[in-house]
C-alpha cells in the first residue's frame, strides 16, 4: 500500500468557477484505522453540480465546506483494511468519500456497501445511472413531474447525468420530450441516441424561437437543472397544471453577475402551476427501490446511460469545471485508482 | 325603472395606475330581456386586485376585457324582469356583473342565486368572506398551506380582503401567525382586532428586520398576495418542507419599472418548497361546502370580516386605484344602488 494519501483541501471560496486558488493539493500519510473503523480506497469519484454549492458562503441542504477541510464529494471506493465487520476487506463502498485517496468509514462517515445485484454494474453506473443520479431523475420525474402519456415535457441541462436519465424515464411514461442542451452534437445525441423527440440549443442565437417549434402545445413538466432565462423561457409556455419539478439551478452557482430578471414568474399562478423543490437525499430510504427498477430497465436496454471519464486524482478540479462548461455528456467521472 | 343604464367601457389599457383616460363613462338605455334571459339592477360592485389583470394585454386565466367593452367585475344585484324561472323576479344574484348599473343574465352571462341560507348576511360579505373572497383565503390557506399547529404562518397584503381572512384561517388552524401590511394603523389593527401574532409594516424602512424578529423560526407558510421583494424576503426565511400558495402578486400589476431580482428563489430548490399557484375558479363547484363553513366560523364568531365602503357608480375608477394604493381595511366594495 502507497504510504502517502493526496487531498483536495478548500484553500479559498471561488467567485464564479473554481480556479488554482480554490483547492490545494496536500499530502500526508494514509490515515490509520481506530476500532469500528475502516479504510478505504477511493476508485471512482463523481463530478456533480452541487459540488460547486458546498463550497460558497451559504449554508445549503449541508453546510458548506470550511477552509482547509478536505473537498465534499460522492465517490466509489474498496475497502482496505477493516476494523468492522458490516466493511469487510474487499467491499465495494459509495458515499461521501471526498476528494482525497483514502478515506475512513466512521461513525461520522459512514458509507453504504454496494448491494451484490449492483457489482456487476458498471462502476461509473453505481455514481451515474443507478446511484444518486439515476435516483433523482427517478423520483424528480416520475414522482413530482408525473408526466402522463402525451403531455410535454422539458428537460433543461438535458445532456448532463441526470437529464439524460430524466428525458428517457419521461419517454418511458409516453410523453413527447423536448431536452435543452448546449450545441449542436449534444442536441443531435440525445435525439438520435436517447430518443428524445426534439432538442433545443441554448448556444444558438435562435433558442427562444427553437424552444417555441419544439413545444407547439404548451408545456406540461418542467425538469428544471438550470434556471435563469432558460427557466424563464420554459416559465413562459407552462400549460394549466402544469409541475416544475426543481432539481437545481446550475446557472446561478457560478454566477457574479445579477441574473436575468424572472418575468414569467407570474405564469406560475395564471396557470396553477405546482413547483417543488427537491434535493435527493430526502429520498435515501427509497433508493433500493429506484435503483431496481432503473436496473430493470437498464437490463431491457429501455434505458442508456453514458458516462465522461476524466482520468487521474489531479485532475478533479479540472472535471468539476468541465461541468459547468457544458464539456461532459451523461455522467462526469474522475478515475483515480484501478 | 330608470330609461338609462350607466356602464364604464375600457378606453385605453393603462400603463401603471389607471387615469382618468383608462375607461369612459357611457350612457344607454337600459337592455331588453330576450327570451332566457333576466334582467339585473346591480347593487354592490366587488373590487378586487385580478381586476387590474383583465385590462391588461396579456390574456390571463380569462381573455383581456376588449377595448370599448364593459369592465369585466364581480358584483350583486337583484333580478327586476325576467323570461327565465330560474331567476324570479326579486332574487338576489351574484357573479360577473361588470361595472353597469344594469345587466342581463343569459347564456353567455350565467349569474348564480344566492342561496336561501346566505341571504340574511350582509350584502357586503356576499362578495367578500361568504363570496369569491373568502372562498380564496379558504382553499388556500386551508388546502395549499395546510399550515400545522406551531407552524409559522406568513400573509402579506394582510389587511385586505384576502389576507384578513387567510391570517384568520391559520389562526384557527394554531399557528403562529405573521400579517404583512402597510402602516401603523393596518398592523395594529390585524394584531388587535383580528388575532394575528404580529404584524410587519413593509413601508416602515426597518421592515426586512421586522420580518426576520417576527419570525424567529422561519416561515412554513407563505400565502403570497403580492410579489416582487416583500416575496422575496419572504423566501429568504422558508423552512425546509415550506408551503407557497401563491394567490396574487398585485405588487406587479401596475408595474411598469423592473421588478427586484428574485435572488432568493433557489430557496425553493434548497429547503424542498411547494409552490403552487390557484386561481379560485378552479374550486367553483366546491364554493358551497366552503362558505358554509366560512358561515358558520363568522356566527360563532370565530371569523371577523372587514368592508370599506365606496358609495357612487362614478367612483368605481378610483376604488380600483384605493385598492394598488393600499387605502382600503378588508374587503373593498362599492354600492351603486340601494
Amino acid at each position: 500500500m502507497s504510504e502517502e494519501n493526496r487531498r483536495y483541501a478548500l484553500a479559498e471560496r471561488p467567485e464564479g468557477l473554481i480556479d488554482d486558488s480554490t483547492f490545494t493539493l496536500e499530502t500526508g500519510p494514509v490515515p490509520g484505522i481506530g476500532e469500528g473503523e475502516a479504510l478505504v480506497k477511493v476508485k471512482w469519484i463523481s463530478i456533480d453540480p452541487t459540488n460547486r454549492t458546498w463550497i460558497g458562503e451559504e449554508p445549503t441542504y449541508l453546510p458548506p465546506v470550511q477552509i482547509g477541510e478536505t473537498m465534499r464529494a460522492l465517490g466509489l471506493g474498496e475497502v482496505i483494511e477493516s476494523n468492522n465487520d458490516n466493511f469487510p476487506v474487499g467491499s465495494l463502498v459509495n458515499g461521501l468519500t471526498g476528494w482525497s485517496e483514502y478515506t475512513l468509514i466512521s461513525d461520522s462517515n459512514p458509507l453504504m456497501v454496494v448491494p451484490e445485484a449492483a457489482k456487476t454494474a458498471p462502476p461509473a453506473s453505481l455514481l451515474g445511472i443507478l446511484g444518486m443520479t439515476g435516483c433523482t431523475a427517478y423520483f424528480g420525474m416520475l414522482e413530482i413531474g408525473d408526466p402522463q402519456e402525451g403531455e410535454t415535457v422539458v428537460v433543461s441541462a438535458a445532456a448532463g447525468a441526470v437529464g439524460t436519465v430524466a428525458g428517457q424515464l419521461a419517454k418511458l411514461r409516453g410523453a413527447r420530450v423536448v431536452g435543452i442542451a448546449g450545441g449542436p452534437g449534444k442536441c443531435a445525441w440525445i435525439v438520435d441516441e436517447l430518443g428524445f423527440d426534439a432538442a433545443v440549443d441554448y448556444k444558438a442565437n435562435d433558442w427562444k424561437q427553437q424552444l417555441k417549434d419544439a413545444t407547439p402545445d404548451g408545456i406540461d413538466v418542467d425538469f428544471e437543472n438550470v434556471g435563469g432565462e432558460i427557466m424563464n423561457q420554459v416559465f413562459g409556455r407552462l400549460n394549466i397544471n402544469a409541475r416544475v419539478a426543481l432539481c437545481g439551478l446550475i446557472s446561478g452557482y457560478n454566477a457574479t453577475d445579477r441574473p436575468p430578471d424572472l418575468t414569467n414568474f407570474h405564469k406560475l399562478l395564471i396557470n396553477r402551476v405546482r413547483l417543488q423543490g427537491f434535493i435527493i437525499l430526502d429520498y435515501y430510504a427509497r433508493f433500493g427501490e429506484a435503483i431496481r427498477e432503473l436496473s430493470e430497465w437498464v437490463s431491457q436496454g429501455k434505458l442508456k446511460s453514458e458516462q465522461t471519464v476524466v482520468e487521474g486524482f489531479e485532475n478533479l478540479p479540472d472535471a468539476l469545471n468541465m461541468l459547468f462548461k457544458g464539456e461532459n455528456k451523461g455522467k462526469l467521472v474522475v478515475r483515480i485508482s484501478d
